[in-house]
């Protein structure tokens, strides 16, 4: 059994390995897993992870099992347990979860299931993203070479970050500086990461700048949009010359990046961070069903 | 124009050829279906069954189309007749249909289509589900060779379960021993099998324990829980030696089965029922297309 | 970037080629573009032009992606530009579209991608439907090898109706004598089509006849429903000799046609359309993707 649960999880070596694997699907490499079944099980709205993984899988060649939870047996009360268990036996061996629950991938993890299964944290609770932060760093890496010594500075809803959590878990492995910069309500002390409430000290020197996105309705509980746009947005004023601009998507026009930013080059790494995500998602899938993750 | 529809259509032969099919299938016999379409038109939810036809249709290398009762154009007042006819012009060949409706797919059966089409039935009302009786009888013969004088005891909502009158239709034509047991609401004469009110009398040196799955809303109607649970539901106490334990799924953990049991080397067969579903659906659907089936 | 907008920015030689290469996948021809990703953006429901494009994707073989509007980012408030930004990254680059608003695909040809990308309008507001116009000249050409100075005329809501659009605009290319008929508020002049407020008269000598749906909504608020069926319902008797007739369903019968029409040998030719569909679509997918469609 071998899944892909955090960035903690993962050493250096496999990260590299799965980096240079993305890398060569992303120059042509083929695949042809077309006895392979995987399930989408996103217990939380999405559409770029959710195309991101299908597309994934379907250049694959394996098949994809759009789980529709509004419409499942989960409905009928039956335990999540009971539902893998039933998938398995079908012969869907891998899942990909996204889910608010923190625990949940982890409770999975110890079950012993009819068959081997394989699970794929496609984003969980407030802690992590890891196929995120996989493809952010595959994204540096195309841009700026190594991330060892370098300023790269997480701006926003650090707090509630999956984003933020597991591209920091991953920086740290690699011996990056990084700061967040966030109001008050958004902050949290992160190991590895070093905050500075100052947007502009903190982007002062970046080489790498990542954006979170807000969720609208955390803005006015917490702080004003207004403040927030006044003292976190990024805008072709300060921007730090020679950065690059990172965002998970989808992005907030005018709140957490102007739209004349956005829409310059510098604006383009972000759909390069999409194009990156799906060779991540092959190489992750690729490495789980060769039994090569742990 | 060839179909699955209920069990008693088919002849002995034919039953066993589709199980002699399966355990091909499950053997890793390969079929390449490219050319063929599939329509999946579930008029009630199910996430096992359509996953297994699903599977089934992606294993056979044909195209399955989820067909979302809530958006079609059955919405806009279309009759199912031209919803068919159309989906026949369109290129959909075979049709697996779920409905609460007895006689939609013998009516549908009556019609001349625009070109020839195969309907599977996937569950009809209270009265037959023939993949599910043709998975369980694979099951049983895995596992004890054969039902001829076996003694098969079936436990529960007799009255409204198409799981044991489709069962029972099988068995009987096998010379099995068909023994039902259920509260006095639940019960219903079957021709074929014989009642007995005492869930100890009837699980008396029984050879297969074949529980139903008993739906919650139903329950406090009819008969409380607790009394339901007392009187008929399987524990590691009152659970013959020897015998196997079935159940269609999803069960009601601790009210048709008691958890204990249920995750016991003897609740391991309901799995097994559900990974001989794909194998049994590929055999249907195998021979429908090559049109052996009348 | 290449794509379909409008039967008006075709030329009569691309409507040619594209009648012969779907008479061509017809007759068997054989595509394989398993390399390819094709989104349906379906802001409208639709059962038939939906299946109709997934089952021409499939046997193109190539992978649909079913962008279910409910539960995208764009209720996320992404806008539809960084939606489709992020898609083609991910690597899908062909988007049918059907929506209600009349400027949406022009806007989009508009905008400059991350890279390139193709959309096939299928169906917009009230004014074009070109694949719909397509498969019936397709199924008219088959019935009656050409429609220069051929009568045809098409019934009912013209003024809503963007088949009735799309049908003008590519007949008049091909010089066909239009005619419309329909009660005073469906009534709408169209430049290439001669109205007629009389059925008979309209009907009297005609070649084809093409009923439109009638969105049963819209009759009480402007005719009664009895009134319509009186005055312009096609049925056995009124129904002129040697006509084809057809409709782009799904047909409300008794309504703009009796089902003793629809049901006899005459009402054939609406499937066929229908199974013509499926080959234009085919061929449309097929002349974008080898970047032939201007």
């Amino acid at each position: 059994m071998r899944h892909l649960d955090t960035i903690e999880n993962l050493t250096t070596v496999e990260i590299e390995e799965l980096i240079d694997s993305a890398s060569s699907f992303k120059s042509g490499r083929y695949a042809n897993y077309s006895t392979k079944h995987v399930a989408l099980m996103f217990f939380e709205n999405s559409t770029r992870t959710r195309f991101s993984f299908e597309c994934a899988i379907n250049r694959l060649g394996a098949h994809p099992y759009i789980f529709d939870i509004s419409k499942s047996s989960n409905q009928k009360g039956e335990t999540i347990k009971d539902t893998i268990n039933n998938l398995c036996a079908i012969g869907i061996n891998t899942f990909v979860i996204r889910t608010k629950e923190e625990d949940l991938i982890d409770k999975l993890k110890q079950i012993d299931f009819y068959k081997p299964v394989h699970f794929i944290n496609a984003g969980k609770g407030k802690s992590s993203h890891p196929t995120q932060a996989l493809l952010d760093y595959f994204t540096m890496l195309e841009k700026i070479k190594t991330v060892k010594n370098k300023k790269v500075v997480i701006i926003g809803d650090i707090k509630h970050s999956r984003v933020a959590k597991s591209n920091i878990a991953l920086l740290k492995k690699f011996g990056a500086n990084i700061i967040t910069t966030a109001p008050e309500y958004f902050k949290e002390d992160i190991n590895g990461a070093f905050f500075e409430p100052d947007l502009k000290k903190a982007l002062d020197g970046a080489d790498v700048v990542m954006a979170l996105r807000i969720q609208n309705e955390r803005l006015d509980e917490a702080i004003s949009k207004e403040d927030f746009i006044k003292n976190y947005s990024l805008n072709m004023e300060n921007f730090p010359k020679n950065a690059i601009l990172m965002h998970p998507g989808p992005v907030n026009r005018d709140v957490e990046i102007s739209s004349e930013l956005l829409d310059s080059k510098i604006g383009i790494t972000i759909l390069n961070q999409a194009e990156n995500g799906v060779y991540i998602r092959m190489a992750v899938i690729d490495k789980i069903l060769k039994g090569q993750l742990k």
